[in-house]
């Protein structure tokens, strides 16, 4: 079977439109399909267009305010709380880094805290968005609780995500997102798809002991954080800045945005941009970035094995998607497949073909 | 053989002379002093007292500049850079957290960078001061390299520490230093000098294999980052705010301040400071953060084994410590030691019986 490839450009119009469909203004449906068919075209595509489906059925369930306004309900020279009031989160994230990046612009750097948002996609995008200003860009969310922490054996924090992204003066910034759990939970599914063993580091039985077990998750069973204790603590720090400082719901107060749960899903995100042309000029921080990006790049390499910049893998997978087009794995295609349905729009009319 | 305690005020009292002998100043030697001591009672003893006889060493080979006064070369209303000018780092960095706290209280957070610096101990000391003045505090260092990335085999990054505090509204904050590293390079000595084998996700051989071998470090061999390319990733994000951004040396050309080696460090730190009760009010906070905890600390534990929030291990140490007063491992006994011979200084005259 030929892989099916599609045009980022069409992904997006059909994405656009599919959104209109469920209610979002014309500005959040493009803000939103920018921001997953950029994650697609890096190749993560757990967090790219195969979440607006159910963000979509979220909206029209009144889960998600299709229509509501976000609006700032605190703010300082360099600060803000943004009130996303169950909006759409990827737009209302866009507009926040914007918030940031102004702010950031007249002092220097900025801290711009949302709740009452939902799932706002890959944490990288907006770090790299904040670069795209010629900033440096943090961005994290806090997510339901899954993971354990060392001692304990319950679900007790989410996976809790931190981004950062530098400018390079270039599209291709360095940047990294990832949990602060040990893996994401895909890798657990895709072990227990394939009946293989998992190692013991991964996850916790009912028991609070480690396994190698796949199979008793989600039903049973806790993620454990990344490399022990500083997992944990790093998850703490995304919570304090996402949640205990914004307002949000903290924890175990969160509601899964993909559960069958009719409440609002109530998650914080935290952005901060420091202004690095403000500090020093913009050549110059490219220069000495650029430096130290070249000796890492020119270090000896392991035996068949090749060093990557944070965020190089997904600039080489962006460049190649842009130019064939993005290979979708066949979970994101079923449920494009399955968004084209509920919407009503037809991906050949965007020339698509969804296999 | 009776344990050595040593009364917290005798010690300090005693660094502060044993420093004011190498040629620092009353303010910076207290400062430093105050630094290492409270290091000591959280039981990082790695970071501790341990370290004066080095950096007084450093000093009186004028690897560092005993006499420098720091300068704030650039700032704007929400960021500074230091240059360090090789004067004593904890007191620099004391003083840099009190100009983060200064810029902070007026526009809600600040950046101060800190270039031409060397060994500022336990970064988590400054990221738990800034929590003294009631903000949210990060703290980070870079570091010669000693460590290895995804795919290399030679030394690349530094173990490049991220430290961060949130105030409670009592001494407890909430804390945590971690260094990007797997672990401490500590722990590969200890089990080299114990004869045991060591986990295979510590260290990297001479062609970049893992290996359970920790005889051969710190000869040849580099440790490996935490949790892969997230230890690598958070590495380069410190490396990053500490020393692209501060103008400070980056990665190989950082000198190790426990080298034999002429030349200042020229070490970078970076410090954040979020000013919460400009953006809710702190008792709100603090409630909040509490809330956090103790949904944490009321969690289910796993059989025989119990939850620590993120320093609470450290607060019960030194609790402990001021109490009953500090017990000492033999090797920082022997380094005081050092130091009390290098500096002519008597523990004696401090009632200090360093065994």
């Amino acid at each position: 079977m030929a892989a099916v490839r599609i045009r980022a450009g069409a992904l997006e119009a059909f994405c656009i439109e599919a959104m209109r469909r469920a209610g979002l203004s014309r500005r959040d449906a493009e803000l939103s399909a920018r921001v997953f068919v950029t994650t697609d075209t890096w190749g993560t595509f757990t967090h790219g267009t195969r979440q607006i489906r159910g963000l979509m059925k979220n909206a029209r369930r009144g889960r998600l305010v299709a229509g509501a306004q976000e609006r700032i309900v605190a703010e300082g020279p360099s600060w803000a709380i943004v009130d996303a009031r169950d909006g759409m989160p990827p737009a209302i994230s866009c507009r926040a880094v914007e918030t940031a990046v102004a702010k950031a612009r007249k002092t220097g750097m900025a801290y711009v805290g949302v709740r009452r948002s939902s799932h706002y996609g890959a944490a990288g995008y907006y770090a790299n968005l904040i670069a795209e200003h010629g900033m440096f860009g943090m961005s994290m969310c806090n997510v339901e609780p899954c993971m354990t922490v060392p001692g304990g054996k319950s679900r007790i924090l989410g996976t809790n995500p931190i981004a950062y992204a530098a400018p390079t003066g270039t599209e291709r910034t360095i940047m990294l997102d990832v949990a602060t759990s040990a893996v994401a939970a895909t890798k657990i599914f895709a072990a227990k798809n394939e009946g293989r063993p998992i190692p013991d580091t991964w996850l916790v039985d009912e028991a609070g002991v480690p396994t190698t077990d796949p199979t008793i998750f989600p039903e049973a069973g806790a993620q454990l954080p990344m490399a022990g204790h500083k997992g944990y603590g790093l998850a703490v720090f995304v919570e304090i800045l996402t949640a205990v400082l914004t307002g949000s719901a903290m924890m175990s107060a969160v509601h899964s945005w993909v559960a069958d749960d009719p409440e609002p899903s109530d998650q914080g995100h935290a952005f901060i941009a420091i202004d690095v042309s403000a500090i020093m000029p913009a050549d110059e921080f490219h220069r000495r970035l650029g430096a130290m990006s070249a000796e890492i790049a020119s270090a000896e390499m392991a035996p068949g094995q090749r060093i990557y910049l944070p965020g190089q893998m997904e600039w080489e997978r962006r460049e190649q998607a842009l130019r064939d087009g993005i290979e979708l794995p066949e979970d994101v295609l079923i449920s494009l497949r399955g968004l084209a349905e509920d919407s009503g729009v037809d991906p050949a009319d965007y020339g698509i073909d969804l296999g």
